[in-house]
């Protein structure tokens, strides 16, 4: 309730519609296999596992798969608080990874710190069973439909 | 000749492996097409396709890719500058997108900034044809192979 | 409770004396006004008035004085954790302001996310008022005093 | 030149103007000592120097000094492309600190990579003699004067 409160709008059909939707995924988040889990008002948990594919050489987990996790995750936690037809692209974010890991799933939480009309900053934590993994931060900037855009300036 | 002198060592014979196993890519860097296309002492291009199958409902590219290039090849500049065996580890890094990527090819440019025995600052910009699409900065750890690492402290 | 079994060690011995020397503070800390108001293993709390001589001609108070201050609590949060003698030099961090800050005091909570023998990854959040008016991460290096840096590698 | 075409206006007066009030700073550039020395169209080098009393009980210079500096170089380039009465505020940015700084002076060179209406993504290297200390990459929001923005949302 207080965190709905932080918001202008949360409409949750669009939430349960992108749960809906995990298994119709496409592309990148397709090939990682990232499942929506959850969304509550500036809230995601997402999982995936960790393929042996996905393992490097090394013996761990490509960094590269992190990275995109997060991305992904960064933006997705807005879509449930943006007006119809707006999208989220990420403008920038800062990674850390924690740890190493070598099998089991990602569970990724994005949360959102700050939003106004036209950008967020959302933080994200990633646990590998029950280790934080990564930890990022990043802003996404709020795209009007193509509509909407060619009345105003970009 | 000035850039080399910077590193204590480069081994060409490993960046002209590195190029001509491209073919043989396996996991996340395959899934993305990276092809490495020239090593010199602290620095690396690659490029790999915008595929349709990467570009997301809204037109543009995945953030993700974009961000998993950039993982890929912040680590990879490095190998010709390590020891047989050591490999980079990506600790953290930071990346702004600067324009969004709706077709054509992406080149990624990776330069070593500073780089001790132990880690390595290295930052990457990506092209998309000739815009400046994608820049980063990020750290690397230096990790040695298996059996030295058991005799000294991680 | 929990707090503290995450970190080998915690000395609130070093945590008092940090408090009570904040009105020995020099340099820039002292410049900034910064005064430790209260640790917990992996926490720090701190605070600064925003004195009007540190707000630019725009009206709002210079970034760099949010910048040193996220700088001097993400290290300022290890001393208690670390050993004697033992020092946290800042290697990267990121900084995301969030509000414009008009005057009042700035609240900087600081947090220990992950932490090995030689790095810690820690967060911090400035509240200007009851506003969060920065967000921000970091990686620290801890650094052994000079007795024993001799006889190790650096 | 090629730099110039980049940029949709460049005003050398500002440049000028922003030099010739060094010794008119005031607040945390003029504790930090900065010095403007050279603008170019999305160029500026700025020095300082490193005052015993910025020098840590370690022996090197607080972090929080380069931050701020980083911080202040960052949007201080932006003045001469931007329109009068305009301002860049900083919304965030990340640092790495790539060699420990004793003494001397640094050198703080800020390169814009990318710049629109609205913001711009920018670079900074500070050079300690000549080593290179610190890199940094964040990003600016150009603001318009307060008449023009109550016209507008913010």
């Amino acid at each position: 309730m207080a965190a709905s409160e932080k918001f202008e709008q949360y409409d949750p059909r669009i939430a349960e519609m992108m749960i809906r939707a995990n298994a119709a995924a496409t592309g990148l988040p397709q090939y990682l296999g990232v499942q929506f889990l959850e969304f509550q008002p500036g809230y995601l948990r997402a999982e995936m596992p960790v393929r042996s594919d996905l393992i490097t050489p090394m013996g761990t987990l490509h960094g590269g798969v992190m990275a995109a996790l997060v991305d992904h995750v960064l933006g997705c936690v807005l879509y449930p608080l943006m007006k119809p037809g707006q999208w989220a692209a990420t403008t920038e974010f800062k990674l850390n990874y924690l740890a190493a890991v070598r099998g089991g799933k990602l569970v990724a939480e994005s949360r959102v710190l700050a939003m106004t009309k036209r950008t967020a900053v959302v933080q994200v934590e990633v646990r590998n069973d029950e280790t934080l993994a990564a930890a990022a931060q990043g802003t996404l900037l709020i795209v009007d439909p193509p509509a909407k855009r060619e009345k105003g300036e970009q």
